[in-house]
C-alpha cells in the first residue's frame, strides 16, 4: 500500500502513521518529496484495512499495490479450474453451450425448448423459477413449481439444469432440485446470499452486476470460495452504460482480462448482454474467439409467445444455426464443443 | 404503447397484433406511415407487458406511454406522504437529518458518535450491524449484537435508529429492534427483500442502486408499496460513473426529478454520494437547496480510527457546522430543521 | 414522431398542435386515451425537429419513429460500400489490418515499426504527426515534418498511410500527404471539422467518441456524407465507462448493430479499445468474428520506449502472431485477411 | 510515481529502471516486498511522462502520486481568480447569471430575450451563432451574421455576450465580438482550438466534456493558461450517464470539487445539465448552496417556437422567478446575486 500524505502534514504525523503500520506487522516505508511526503506498506494489505488509513485527516490517497482477492487469483492458484456440469467439464478446453428459456412457464412450452436446445447440442439447460423482474406487476416467476418442472424436463432429457436463487431462505431448495445455482446480476453483491451459497455443495454461475468492476466481481467469488464453494463459474452479462441502442453493453474485454487473472472458468451471456436476437449470434462468436469457456444463451420455442425476455430469445432455428456456426471458430481458436 | 413494426411488416401482421391488443381490453389504433405501419394500444400497460410483443419478429421497438409505476406516483396520490420517525414527520415541511457512524463498532464509541449527533441536533441514528462489503476480508459487522447495542443507545438517548437489513432471514429481528429499516444500494433489486420488508409494519429507507435508474427506483419503491407498506422513503446516494475524483457521482437532478413524479419523501446521503470528507457540507447544502426533505450523513466519534469508510465520515465539530450551515439554506427555501 | 401531451393539456391545445403538424406537410394522428392524449405526425421527421414541439409546455416527450439518419442508413442503400486503401478495398469481403505507432517519433523508428508490420500482412501504416494529448505537457506531435516523414515510410514501403487531422486549417495539407483522414475520438463531434473533411476527396476514418451512442456515430457520419464524402469508416475504439481495469470498453456489440444498420465499413481499434497489450489479440480475433472490416492496431519496433501508448502496443513478434492467429478466425467465418 | 512491477521481474530489470529515474533528475527509490517490487521516482512527474515507463513489459501498472495540472492548480496559486465580465468580477464573491437563448435566431427574438434576462437581473448575455449539432439537418447557426446580430443587442442593451466559438478559423472573428468565448462541451478536448484561444487576450468559458472526468477538464484548462490565456471559467454541464430521465446528469460534486482544487471560477449550466425546463431552478439553486460562482441558463422569450433546446429554456418570468430565490439563497452562504 502506498499512503500519499498531505502537502500540509507534519513529520511527527508521518512517524505516527509508520509506527502503526510496523504495529500491524508490515514493513513501513519512508519516502519524502518535494511536494509531499510518500509512506509504504509492504506486506499483506487486507490486514491494513483494518488501520482506517483511509479515515485520516492527513492521509491524501491510498493506493493499493496487490490485488485484493486471493483464493480466485491466478497468482496463488496457476492452473485452470474446472466445474463439472453433466458432460461439460467447464473452464476445461470444450467450450460449453448451456441454453433455455428465460423462465419456467408451462411444462410443455419448457420441454419444447429444452428438446430443442439438446437436439442443437447444449449441455444444459437454463430456466428460470424465481425471477427477478424491474416491475412487481411483470411474471414473477413459479417459484417451487417451477423448479420441480425444470427438474422434471431435466431428468426427462438427461440434461443438468441451472437456475437463478435469489433468496437465502431458498438456497436449500434450489440445492436441491438444480444442478447448478445461478446468482444473478442484480444479486452479485447481495453478500447474505453469497454466503449462504458458498456452503452449498454445488456449482455456481456467478454474473456480473450491471455496475460492477471486474474487481467486484472477482471479490464476489472470493466470498463463495471464502465459504468453501470452489466450483465457481463467473458470467460477463454485459454492464450498464449510456448507450441505448443495446439493452446493455456485453464487455468482452473482461472476459480476456479475467482469464489472465482468474483460474475460474468464464462464461458469457450473449442474450442479456444485448438485448436484441439479432446480435446474439456475433457476440456469441465474439466470446469464443476470446477465450470464453462457453456461454448460456436465452431460447425459446416460441418467442413471439415468450412472458418474459422474448425480444432477445433465438428462435431454435437460429440457435442451431449458432450452434453450426460456432465449431469452425472454436477449432480456430484451438477448442471445440462439449 | 406505442408498437412501431419492422419495414417488412406485412398487413396481416399488423391485423394481427391489433387484434392480440383488443383482446386485452386495450383500445387498439393503426397508424400507417410512409416507412413504417405504427400500431397504438391505449390503456393500462401493465397489461401489455403480458401480450410478449416485445418478442415478436417484426416489432421493431416499443415505446410506452405510461409510467410503469402507480403507487408511488404523484399522479395517482397528489399530496406528499410523511413517514414518522422520532420527532421528525419526513416528507412534511422540516427537515430531517439523521446521523451517525457506518457501523455498530463498539458501544463506547457508538455512544459517543450519537451524543455528538443528538447535540448537533440529528433526529436519529444511523449505524450498521449488517454491513455490505466488498470484500470478505473487511469487517462485517456485528450483526444481532450490533443490533441490540444500537437499540440500547438509541434508547438511551431517546433517538430513533435506522439500520440496514440484508436478508430476508433477519428483516423479523431487525424489524423488532430498529424504528427505520435501510435497503441499501446493492439490495435495491433484491426483489424477495423488497417483498418481505414491504410485509413489515415499519419505515423503510430504500438507497438507490449504484447503477439504478430513478425508474428503477421507483419500482423497487413501487414493490414495497404493492406489498403493503407505504411508510417509504427514498435515498438518493450517488451513482456509478467514469468519474473517479469522487467515489460516487451523486444526481441531485434526480431528487428534484423525484420530488415532482413521487409524493414519496427523498433523503439524500452526502456521504457515500461524495465519499470524500470534505465534499460532504456543500452538497448537503445542495441537498437542502434542491427540495431533498432531508439528510443521512456519516460521522463518527474519531474517522481517522473507524472500522469502515472513515474517509467520508465527519468529525463532530464539522457536522456541528453543517447543521448551523444548514439552516439558513432552509429557511431560504421556506424551510426549517425537523 | 409520437407526441405525448401532458394529462393537463386541453382539447385546444391538441388540435393547435395538430394544425402546426399539418402545415408542415406531415400526416397528423389524434389518439385521445384514458390518461394522456398522443399525437402522431407520419413523414419526414426531419421536417418535424423545425416545429420546436420539445420545447411546448404542454408536451411531455417526444419519441421518434424514424432514425435520424438517412444517407448512412442500410434501408436506404441496402449494400455495403467498399472504400479502397491500398491493396484492401476496406468493406467487401477480405479483413483489412492497418498498424503502425501511436505517434511518428522519428524517421527510424516509423520505418522499423513500417517494415514489421508490412512484413507481417498490414495493409497500411497508421501513425500520428497531430498528436491529441490530454495534458499539454505531454509530445504533441511533429505535425507537418511528422507527416512529410510518413508520407516518405510509405512511399518507401509501398503502402497507403492513415493518420490523424485535428483542425479544419490543417485539412488541406493532411489530405495532400495522407491516403486517409482519420478523425479522432475526441473530435468525433467538432461538427466544423466534419463539415471540412466532408468536402475532401480522400477516404476518412472515423473514430466513435468516449461518450458517443452508436446514434451520434452514425449521424457524424451523416456529416461527412451530407457534405459530399462517401468513403467513410466507422471505427469502434472503446467508450467510457465505469471500469477501470481497461482504459476504454470496447463496444463489439455497436460493431455487430452497425453492421445491420449502415452500409459504411466498420474496423476496430482493439489498442485503445483495452489500453492493455495482453488484451488486444483477443479483442482482435473477438472483432473478427462478430463481423468487423479491419483493424487498426498499435504496433512499435520497441513499445517500452514509445513516447506514448506504449503499454497498449505490441511488439512485431506479438502482431505477427496476431496476424497468424485471424486467419483461420477469418476463414471460420468466411472471410480471409486483405 | 510510484511503479509497481509485474512478479516476475528480475533485480536486473528494476536496476536499469531505477537507472532511467535517476538519468531523468528525479530521485529513485527501490521497495522490494514479498510479492513485488515497487519503485518510486520523486519529483516533477511530467518529465516521467517521457520515460514511456508503461509501455515497460516488466511494469504492471504506474500509480501517480502529484497530480498532472500544475497551472491552474490551487497549489500553486491558492488565491481566486476573478475575471471580469462587464459588471461582474466572476470568481470573486458575487454570484454572476449569464442568460439567453440556445441561439441567435432573429434580431428581434434575440432583442426580446435579451431584454427579458436583463430586466431579471442578469450579467451578461448567452446565445449562439455557431451551434454544434447531433443532426447535420438540424439548425446550425447563423455563424457570421449571428455574431453581428448578437453584438448588436449586447451594445444596445449594454450587457456584454458570450458565445461559442467552434474552430481555429473563426477564433479572431469570434474574439472581436464577443467578449468572452465559449468552448463547448463537444470540443473540450479540441486541442488545436484550446490552443488558439490560449493565444486570445479575452476571458474563455470552458465547458466539461459529455465523458471528461474532473481531471481532464482541469488539464483542458491548463492548455490555455499554459498558451498565455488566464482568464479561463470552468462551466459544469452535465456528463453522460445511464440515467435517461434528465438529458444529462448534472454532476455539482465536481464542482465542489473544483473549487477545492482550482483557483479559477467554476460556473453551472442547469439547463444543459438537466434537459428538462422544470428542473432548472432547484438545480441552480443547489449551485449556488454547493459554492458555483455563477450561472449559465437558457432563456427564451417563447421557447414553445424556440429553434432548438426548448425544453430546456426557461420563460422570462421563470428566470425572474429564479433570480429572486437565488437571492435568500446565496445570503445563506455568504454571498449575493453580481
Amino acid at each position: 500500500m502506498i499512503i500519499v500524505l498531505k502537502p500540509e502534514a507534519t513529520q511527527e504525523i508521518a512517524q505516527e502513521l509508520l509506527a502503526r503500520i510496523e504495529e500491524k506487522g508490515l514493513k513501513p516505508l519512508y519516502m519524502p518529496g518535494s511536494e509531499r511526503v510518500v509512506l509504504g506498506a509492504l506486506g499483506d494489505e487486507r490486514v491494513l484495512s483494518q488501520l482506517g488509513l483511509d479515515g485520516h485527516p492527513m492521509v491524501e490517497s491510498l493506493k493499493p499495490i496487490l490485488s485484493p482477492y486471493k483464493l480466485v487469483s491466478r497468482e496463488m492458484h496457476p492452473h485452470d479450474t474446472a466445474v463439472a456440469f453433466g458432460r461439460a467439464n467447464i473452464g476445461a478446453n470444450a467450450f460449453a453451450v448451456i441454453a433455455g428459456p428465460c423462465a419456467v412457464e408451462t411444462e410443455d412450452r419448457l420441454r419444447r425448448s429444452a428438446i430443442a436446445v439438446r437436439a442443437a447440442g447444449a449441455v444444459g439447460i437454463r430456466a428460470g423459477a424465481y425471477k427477478p423482474r424491474t416491475s412487481p406487476y411483470s411474471f414473477q416467476g413459479h417459484g417451487p413449481d417451477g423448479l420441480a418442472t425444470l427438474r422434471k424436463i431435466g431428468d426427462e432429457l438427461g440434461l443438468p439444469v441451472v437456475t437463478e436463487v435469489m433468496d437465502t431462505a431458498d438456497v436449500e431448495a434450489v440445492a436441491e432440485e438444480a444442478d447448478m445455482l445461478q446468482i444473478g446480476a442484480r444479486n452479485m453483491q447481495n453478500f447474505s446470499l453469497l454466503k449462504a451459497v458458498g456452503k452449498v455443495k454445488k456449482p455456481v454461475l456467478l454474473k456480473r452486476g450491471l455496475a460492477a468492476k471486474v474487481e467486484d466481481l472477482l471479490l464476489a467469488a472470493e466470498y463463495l470460495l471464502a465459504a468453501g464453494n470452489e466450483q465457481v463459474i463467473l458470467c460477463e452479462r454485459g454492464i450498464r452504460t449510456f448507450e441505448t441502442a443495446t439493452r446493455n453493453t456485453l464487455d468482452l474485454n473482461a472476459v480476456a482480462y479475467m482469464k489472465q487473472k482468474t483460474h475460474l472458468p468464464v462464461l458469457v451471456d450473449p442474450s442479456h448482454g444485448t438485448g436484441v436476437r439479432d446480435l446474439v449470434a456475433p457476440m456469441s462468436l465474439a466470446a469464443a474467439a476470446c477465450g470464453a469457456d462457453g456461454l448460456i444463451v436465452e431460447v425459446h420455442e416460441s418467442p413471439a409467445d415468450a412472458w418474459s425476455d422474448g425480444a432477445q430469445s433465438l428462435y431454435p432455428h437460429q440457435f442451431e444455426a449458432l450452434m453450426s456456426a460456432l465449431e469452425p471458430v472454436l477449432a480456430a481458436v484451438g477448442r471445440q464443443l462439449a
